[in-house]
């Protein structure tokens, strides 16, 4: 019987070129990891889905992927199966079946990633791995105001390092950031983004922040849509994909 | 003029033979790799006295440490300094200037010990330096029952690895055994800890939490004092010195 699964999967990825898998270096990808695992596993070569990708470094709470197989087995199984060869980094958290109709990626409403800066001025030695560490005091309300030029359907070229897709224009739904201690969190929510949009996003709220830059600048960047405009792309590290909503 | 510094310290033990030097390794421990700092930094070999050790492998939110210094400079320069040439696995979080009479050890009224279970049936990729990852299911209301039985003055002999101590009497002032989702935390405060006496604990408790074990033998150890009778020594990965009260 051919069944769907739907994986649920959590990563650091420090270690790895990014979700989607590449030509050389399998092993390097979380998608390329995991399709060998369920080449071992069913025998076949079967395409996993993903939601999307996540870049080099970037990890993920919550990554969504399926993949069709024709068998008995159940999603207990494949749970058990696929963590048991996963590395320590990589773990699938949830497997379920369901309907014929789901793919991962078309099906997605929207996704939402979490950028965390810590502002100590000592390294957060647990969290090293998942935060940016900067040594600085940023102005909070300015990165706020900034932040909430974003939401709504935009045209989002300017915050794209590089673009190879149809269209450039997404729906970001909201944009949360909060001081939380000595850290800032920052949420988005959308219903896509392009390559390195929330670091470029993040770098220019940073630039807010440190009133290198006027808040207004957002609405122009959004308008001229010139990527050369807005601030630098923020480090990999500080990145996490939250969520994806389905 | 002679200052007394008092640092706070937060390390991920994972890479340490724990917080005491040793003669040899002298940077494979913390309290060795601080020393050495402290010797690049004032040019004398001076004594860094910590709130007591650590355990290879042990982790730790809030060390205690403090040192003697003949100097002008300030606990700001000294903390800049020191963080400067930590690797990223070790920070201090705080230096301050204290009375000459402060003694780390001497004057630690109490510490308290988190020790992290996960319980569920994957990695949890982030924290999977900072717990214990055990696929069961316990028995929490008898843990919580057992862990009872240690409150209080007791000869602990049975619950120590080993003993160079003057004596194995020691106060627990509290213990806490509490589920979150699928992580149990277990935290002891004391006047003071024997050798592996916390790992000790939690083996025993965890014995208990599996049905293994009758919540009676607690108190048995106690009274015969064998450490034979105590359970396995838990593993160091999933203990954090929380805090050091003065």
């Amino acid at each position: 019987m051919k069944k769907n699964f739907k994986l649920i999967i959590t990563y650091d990825g420090t270690k790895y070129l990014g979700w989607q898998k590449q030509n050389t270096d399998l092993d390097k990808t979380i998608q390329g990891k995991l399709e060998n695992i369920i080449k071992k596993m069913t025998g076949e070569t079967l395409d996993l889905i993903g939601s999307g990708r996540t870049d080099a470094g970037v990890h993920a709470r919550m990554q969504v992927a399926n993949f069709y197989w024709d068998t008995n087995e159940s999603a207990k199984y494949v749970k058990k199966y696929i963590n048991q060869y996963l590395p320590e980094d990589v773990a699938v958290t949830e497997v379920q079946e369901v309907p014929e109709r789901f793919h991962s990626r078309y099906n997605a409403k929207s996704k939402t990633y979490l950028y965390r800066i810590h502002l100590k001025d000592y390294m957060p030695v647990f969290d090293r791995k998942y935060v940016y560490h900067l040594e600085e005091t940023l102005n909070l309300k300015r990165m706020i105001e900034a932040s909430q030029e974003l939401v709504g359907e935009h045209d989002f070229k300017g915050f794209a390092s590089k673009n190879n897709k149809k269209t450039t224009v997404r729906s970001i739904y909201a944009v949360q950031v909060e001081q939380v201690e000595d850290e800032i969190k920052i949420w988005i929510t959308a219903n896509g983004f392009l390559y390195n949009m929330v670091r470029i996003i993040v770098g220019t709220l940073l630039e807010v922040g440190r009133n290198e830059r006027e808040v207004s600048s957002i609405k122009e960047i959004l308008k001229i849509k010139d990527r050369a405009m807005a601030g630098e792309t923020a480090p990999a590290q500080g990145l996490i994909l939250y969520e994806v909503a389905y």
